[in-house]
């Protein structure tokens, strides 16, 4: 089964309020904001990627989804395949870097071990305190689209791991996200919807439109690229449609004044569906408008 | 590392309070029980073990850890790797089939995509209602030790899931445990300590004594046995050895009078370490005392 199919069905269970109705990365629980992400060896990271770059990111993507509701870090529980004692040892030094980083504490977890071969499946759960929380179905027509930072650079390092040339910098961007802690909880109290980017700006933006029963129309030429991505390859295509740069995309009314760096690149209107321009030109989406998750080679 | 290597190196990270020093196998947060348990295909179940009974147990054993705290379910997430349509389906179904025997909801989750042949690696986590949840570290000197229902027959279950002969009545307890939720939370009122049995009665014991400091005698002709255990070999040695019965084993003062089915099976002392009797004449102990979670093959 695909995702949306399996999905599908899950709604067809006993669902807890707190689920959202499975429409949400995240769940309003006990007071808390809680969440959870599985990274899979050769589809999240890949193979020969730094042990303590795997846990800064299997934490840092969890925390993400905390910033997105404006929620700081509580603490994480750990669900971990014990491996070779070198990779293990690696791991617990990026898995307490990101924790002291970011204030978040150990809660428990689980370990296993895993058959001969077999790839690492990691999977963290964290818990954030209770904050404002958009959802993101609250879009009003006429709200103004944002985003924090910039775009692409994590697309860019994933090549760059792979083996293209390229700085140190975007590399890191793809191996050590960075969560919006500080700007998520900023934005939180005016936002109408916040949702991280670990998809893809494209394919995020349209899930926030169809959420919320709207249109949403993005103008590339505003897309904010990094010094370092204009110097690699400046694309705003591959830069809109790759995946895992953790930045947060919201909703805001017209009015709206940030009080953290972020930039307008697009509205929502009646209506749905997703449009391109450039500079105002309109421009032909692509056939691939977000990272899928397939199999990293 | 192994599994007491890698936590004692977890120890040494920023705990949260909820963690119990890792000492147990849930948490206490934001007024819940919380645990979470992994499931590792060719470890934990077989290849070949139905994939909705993989579901019922995946379920049932992190249930089981919150009937060891008195706390009765609230919901569970679920980390789940898609597969192939026919074992997703009948993963749905037997998903579906737990949640609604033990009034438990879906909170949320996470889907991932897995390289081609991987084993699965399913992970839930499971929210409990807030409880008098003893410690592992509570029992007292002269307190007895108890254990629910009849122990050794998921040990013969998968002796049976592996190809032995024998009757679907243990092979049943072996793939649907039945978490003790009800007893549970009727022992928790009064007794010291409280766990599931899930490595091995020995070992689990042997475990609750030395979180307490104390030492603990076992007798093993008092270890309940099933009518299809004693029929089908009867080997008090294997079924106190063997993992995955999912009973509660607690301890309680000498004046303890169960309102719950359960056997009184031995005592704790001062002192430290376990010792086994036979209807009272000495037993040495065997060279494993429980299941380590080895690779099942």
């Amino acid at each position: 089964m695909n995702e949306a199919d399996f999905i599908a069905a899950l709604r067809t269970l006993p669902l807890h309020p707190a689920a959202r109705a499975l429409c949400d990365d995240t769940a309003m629980l006990g007071g808390m904001v809680v969440t959870t992400d599985t990274l899979v060896e050769g589809v999240h990271f890949l193979p020969d990627d730094p042990a303590a770059d795997v846990a800064w990111k299997l934490v840092a993507t969890n925390l993400s989804d905390l910033a997105a509701k404006g929620s700081m870090p509580i603490g994480v529980m750990l669900n971990y395949p014990l491996s070779d004692a070198t990779w293990d040892r690696a791991f617990l030094q990026g898995f307490e870097a990101v924790l002291r980083t970011y204030d978040a504490a150990l809660i428990g977890g689980d370990t296993v071990s895993l058959p001969d071969g077999a790839p690492r499946i990691l999977t963290v759960t964290a818990f954030g305190a209770r904050s404002s929380a958009p959802p993101r179905s609250g879009v009003l027509a006429g709200d103004r689209l944002w985003v924090t930072g910039t775009i692409g650079d994590a697309g860019a390092g994933l090549s760059i791991a792979k083996g293209a040339e390229g700085p140190a910098e975007l590399l890191d961007r793809y191996r050590r996200p960075v969560p919006r802690l500080a700007e998520g909880a900023r934005i939180a109290r005016s936002a109408h919807a916040m949702m991280d980017v670990s998809d893809g700006l494209l394919i995020d933006a349209q899930t926030m439109a169809a959420a919320s029963g709207l249109a949403v129309a993005i103008d590339l030429a505003r897309v904010p690229l990094s010094d370092a991505y204009r110097a690699w390859s400046g694309d705003r295509m591959a830069a809109v449609t790759a995946g895992d740069d953790y930045e947060l995309l919201f909703a805001a009314s017209p009015t709206f004044v940030p009080l953290t760096p972020a930039t307008l690149i697009g509205r929502f209107q009646e209506g749905a569906g997703l449009t391109l321009t450039d500079a105002g030109a309109p421009v032909t989406l692509p056939a691939r408008l977000g990272f899928a998750h397939g199999v990293a080679d």
